[in-house]
Order: C-alpha cells, then sequence, then structure tokens
C-alpha cells in the first residue's frame, strides 16, 4: 500500500527533510527487510539523499543548481517555471532505500530530502515499503 | 520477466512519451499492487518522468541540458558522443513508478519519457513489474 | 540482506567499476529473477551506469561534471567539499538493474561505477538482491 506524507514548502526553492517521517512509515510497515521506495508525484519537485548536518549542505545544493539552471532563459513553456521541471529531472522524483533491522540502511550523514523547486505549494510524497 | 519496449528516435536528441506502453505492460503483469521498474540498457540515453501537457518542458529540459553540457568541449573519448553520455549520467537509467490498482501511481501531470541523447536510433526499453 | 562491497579510492574525483563485484553478490544470492539495489551511504560520492570499453567516456563525465559544479564557489558549507555533496545529489546514491537468469540485465556497453568525488577515502557500496 503506497502511504503519503503531506509537506508544505514556504520557499521558491527548498531542501525539507523528510527523513524521520519516512522512518515511521518503515516502522509502521512491520517490514524488517526490505526496501522504501520514496517518490514525488510532482512534475516540479524531487526526492534527494545528502547531508543534513549542516544545513549549509542543502543551501549550497540549490544555490548551484539556481545557477546553473537560471530561473529565466528564453524557455517555451509558457507557465514560467521551466527552471523547477529541469531541476525536477536532474535530481529525480524516484528513490529506493534499503531497509534492515526495521531501519532505513542510511548511511551516517545521510537525510531524504524533498526537494521544492516551485513553491511555496502543498505536495504530497509517495512512500512504499516491500518486503524481501 | 523483463519486456522490452521498442523504441525508434527522430532527432540527435528527443523526448519519447512512452506513459502508454510501459501502463500496458503493468496491465498485461496482472500486478494490483508493487512496483514498475522502467531502465534503459544504453549509455547515450535515459529515463525521466516529468510533464507531458506542455510539449514545450521537454523541449526546455532539452535545449537547456544541450547548453549546460555541450556536444562539443574537448572530450577525450573518440566517438564524439561524450556529451549524450554525461547526459545519460545525469537523468538515470533506471526508475521506479510504483502501481497499486493495477495502475502507475503517476502524478496527475507525470509523464515516463525515453530520453534520447545521440539519435537517431533504434532503442530498447526494460520493463518488470514486482508485486509487493 | 544487505552485502557490503568495499572500494579505496585513489583521486579526489574517480569512476571505480563495481560491475564484477555486484555481479558476484547477484550470483551468491541464488536469485535468478528479480532487481539488484546498489547504493552508496555517503554523502559525497555517487552510483551511476555507463560505458566502461572506453576509459576516456568516464574521464569526460568526470572533467565536464568538475567543470560544471565547480570546487570553490563561495560555497557556505564550511568542510570546503560543497561540489562533492552536489555532484552526489545530481548523479544519485541508488540505482536499480534488473536479475535475469541470475544476471545483471546490464545492456551491452553498461557497467556499474562508484563516483567517488571526495577522495581518496575508503567507502562502503550497499549491495542487495530481491527475487521477484
Amino acid at each position: 500500500m503506497i502511504k503519503l506524507l503531506r509537506i508544505k514548502s514556504s520557499s521558491r526553492t527548498e531542501f525539507v527533510d523528510i527523513t524521520v517521517g519516512v522512518q515511521r512509515l518503515v516502522a509502521e510497515s512491520g517490514v524488517r527487510s526490505g526496501v522504501c521506495y520514496v517518490y514525488a508525484p510532482h512534475t516540479t519537485s524531487a526526492i534527494t539523499i545528502n547531508e543534513n548536518s549542516d544545513p549549509n549542505v542543502g543551501r549550497d545544493i540549490l544555490k548551484e543548481l539556481n545557477k546553473v539552471i537560471p530561473f529565466d532563459d528564453q524557455y517555451g513553456h509558457s507557465e514560467g517555471n521551466s527552471a523547477a521541471h529541469i531541476k525536477s529531472s536532474l535530481m529525480g522524483v524516484s528513490k529506493a532505500i534499503l531497509v534492515e533491522d526495521g531501519r532505513l540502511a542510511l548511511g551516517t550523514w545521510q537525510a531524504i530530502f524533498f526537494c521544492e523547486f516551485d513553491g511555496p505549494r502543498d505536495r504530497r510524497v509517495q512512500v512504499k515499503v516491500m518486503a524481501g
């Protein structure tokens, strides 16, 4: 079964740490060993896994992405958010994290982030845990 | 079992919407709940998930990628298609989409695209649906 | 069960071909049909799938990534390795490859690479094979 996390982003571009919410759904699933899928069903956001110890890491990633993919660059898409679509495809909407002993097998410094590229908005993240 | 979609790209770089073909294979698998893997077994193409309502979105993504990763940039690879290899790694060849009620659990605006970066060519996409 | 591959990188940025090691773990798992997850539990490395026939392909990918995401760019993160974190998120730490007839269903020219972006270091890669 697919479970949903609800997210309310507050900026145009923003990283929201969803590790605790995903871990809670892993625990609720009762799965001890398997895979956890985290999926953003939007076209201007993404999921990434990176460091959350220093919040500057997320800020640096966003700043550099916003520099490499400018908000305005003679895009053809009329809604004015082409940069957000491009960043979504570069970072990817679908990630899989292994599960062991009923917990996400993340590295010591890894956290799971919802990446907002066209906020602020109300967003959803799909989470599914499969045993195996 | 791995199923194959056959694709014939018609440009050097191009997005081909494969959502209908993938959904057909999900239906044929009989899986009601699980995960669908979509995988490009090539080194100069990729799979991405993004909007297909306005075809300008795909064009903007390609145009910007082709600008950030130039076709020619003193690359060492003698086949002359290094830019295509780089774009393949940036976008990724392997994606997983959740399946519920026998259908791909895509967001409202999401479609699955085969990304051609070194066409035109005959290409294959692997699709596998796992229950769980 | 999660299996580990141990890697010792020897440069600041480097691609290490881990295909043989992953294939060995697939064989040892006894799984004939399923999915193999390859996951880097670090925040300054990644996993990618690309050509290994000409080693210039990996070098071109690294050279271009290092150009698009400069090592120094007024980053806020005090450890001085923000570029490595950014490249990790762009390439992605988690990949899935299909398994058929007890073997990785890679394309003819595809290999699996561990991407070092902040070496040299001792690294680990998680590998898990699920039947289905």
